[in-house]
């Protein structure tokens, strides 16, 4: 079976994308379309086909079988294309507002046909551009709260979690998770990719036993905790945004994980692009926010819908809850550092175009990312989270 | 095709089994079989066939399609005959000495042919005869250790461990365990069976709040946390024991589990006879060698068969062996109390003939079991467990 799936794929075309399109019924029989490849190409082919006259189109993407990164190519599975298809139709079920609506799926094409959301803007884009984007936090925090509890073992039937976890195991795109948040940024590894002048930084770094030890027990978490299905790789990249409408795209590395992760990265996200500019403010209030919203909307849900015999249990949410914002803070501090000395960097911190306040925020994000992973556990309030950013700013001015 | 399974599978009868012996190649041609159906039919049908010259036998297993418990009969699938030959071929992996040897296995008719032991007698039984088992403790300690490490993230690929675990999803066996052993009996639920002697202690039990809210976070451990294949049911009637053999059967419930379930289960069963005798120490010092054992053997497999990177980081290994016991605590608090009130009791126990002494074991057994759930978090070294022993009889005396 799996043979066949292989033999019967080959990458998509232009004419190609157009032809499905046609094929799909979406459209008035005889529509003009126009089809651009907007991907960039690295990971997946990704055709935008629209009639130019109603501006009505749809996204046609398609996952390549390898990787390019650093201007080398690894092989990378298709089945992350089914893994992405299954899991923005499982959010779908919880927050059909907050996922682009998924119109086909061909699982030996590797393809996912969906909603056009060209109307939006990357999040991150946006952000880096002055945005605030003042309904992101509410909707993400939304967004996380239902997803999170739906899939959980408070929110759904326990046994059929289980069959959901068994179609979400995801063991290459996770191996990728392991290694490029988890382990490499942490030791001299040659997928590592730093200023020189943040050598003195990062070796102290790979120095760091306390940290090491830190990082480990929060891998260990990500390798072992099957909470609930989360997205894995929540980023700003991640999202389309404008004023009105927040949609998460994206969800190949879904799986069964710690409730803590897709928090924790969004709040990284959001903390490196608040230290790539002056005005931090907006940033940090999406931070708190978010929490708040995803605080609220999580107990609410587990008031009314949870299937737990133990629901009712005085102090069982707030231990979940405690320690789900203890997870997050560690799983940020790890995407922090990471982003600013691993393979994938991100435009907040490296379009700073002033070399020394580049390497200055750098050195900041480092910073910050270690004293979020040690100091977690002392986390009791999302509020902690501004502190410790500005006491990292206090200590190196 | 799961449909055509259902459609074959038919329960084997004497003369089945003899030809299916027959079949296999294992004993010469013509050997005047005898077959004795052994198993207590509750769950499975169990012969022995050997040959009555030689003594030489196997035991062939049929999982039935339900389970009779309480006078009832419940649907029960017939999936765990595979989930237990496979987990038997999966240990044998790395401890062929304390397993069965698996001969065959066939799917569609739950069947597994498998080692005949039938010169070793169940544990719990010769416990409840006052046998004593010397080397039971190091053989487990070493099983639990071995079967622990190599399916983990640190013996094995971790990548393949995500496919195992895949392969060991088990909903309908672990739902068993999370209500009878973490559920009703914390609760008034219909499946409890206690003498109405105990109701006190009992109703004491189902109004403990704090005792709730440990138990809860006990099986969200249980429900989540994929540390390493675990066998799920360790418990004294699950191992054939002699004075120089230990050979652990009935892996039916083992699924990707925290690392301390099997520990605590074998402690409980331990700790459980311990409390119907009044020669304690060979059990307490049970518990203490298998918990040396394994921390040492654990230890070694982690010094030189670990793959993870971070396994070298100095505190990682006391993190795991820490939680691990705390866990394994509290796990067998909950295993106590649930085999005192709960659906299936132990002989232990339950076979003490004078009423006061029975009923007063049995307080005694409640009042441990909430000791080592509500105090884990204290218990750094294995002893305390001897001590929290001592101080609940001493509480009650």
């Amino acid at each position: 079976m799996t043979h066949s799936k292989q033999s019967v794929y080959e990458p998509l075309t232009e004419s190609g994308a157009v032809a499905l399109a046609a094929r799909l019924g979406l459209f008035p029989e005889g529509t003009p379309f126009i089809c651009q490849e907007i991907g960039d190409g690295n990971l997946n082919l990704v055709f935008h086909v629209f009639d130019p006259q109603t501006k009505k189109g749809v996204i046609i993407k398609q996952a390549l079988p390898y990787a390019k990164v650093v201007g080398e190519s690894w092989p990378l599975t298709l089945k992350r294309a089914v893994i992405e298809s299954n899991a923005l139709r499982t959010f779908a079920d919880y927050v059909p507002q907050y996922v682009p609506k998924v119109y086909y799926s061909d699982e030996s094409l590797a393809i996912t046909v969906m909603e056009d959301l060209s109307h939006l803007q990357i999040a991150r884009k946006g952000f880096i551009a002055g945005k605030t984007y003042p309904l992101l936090s509410q909707h993400i925090g939304e967004f996380i709260a239902k997803t999170l509890f739906y899939t959980s073992d408070f929110g759904m039937n326990q046994q059929q979690k289980k069959q959901l976890q068994q179609n979400f195991i995801n063991p290459e795109l996770c191996k990728i998770t392991e290694d490029l948040v988890f382990t490499d940024p942490f030791f001299d590894h040659e997928t590592n990719n730093f200023e020189e002048e943040l050598r003195r930084d990062v070796e102290a770094l790979w120095n760091d036993d306390a940290l090491h030890l830190e990082v480990a027990k929060l891998k260990r978490k990500f390798l072992t905790e099957a909470d609930a299905l989360i997205h894995g790789d929540l980023h700003t990249g991640s999202i389309f945004a404008s004023d009105t409408e927040t949609k998460v795209i994206d969800p190949e590395f879904a799986f069964y994980g710690p409730f803590g992760f897709d928090i924790g990265q969004f709040f990284a996200n959001l903390l490196l692009n608040a230290l790539s500019r002056s005005e931090h403010e907006p940033l940090l209030a999406h931070i708190e926010k978010t929490w708040n919203v995803f605080t609220h909307t999580f107990a609410a849900l587990w008031e009314q819908h949870n299937v737990e015999p133990y629901a009712k249990t005085e102090g069982l949410l707030q231990d979940v809850r405690q320690q789900t914002l203890i997870d997050a803070v560690g799983f940020a501090g790890c995407e922090i550092i990471r982003r600013t000395i691993g393979l994938a960097h991100v435009a907040d911190l490296d379009g700073i175009e002033d070399q020394p306040t580049r390497i200055h925020a750098k050195q900041l994000a480092l910073q910050l990312g270690r004293q979020l992973i040690l100091h977690r556990q002392t986390i009791h309030e999302v509020q902690q989270i501004r502190s410790l950013f500005f006491q990292t700013f206090a200590a190196t001015h």
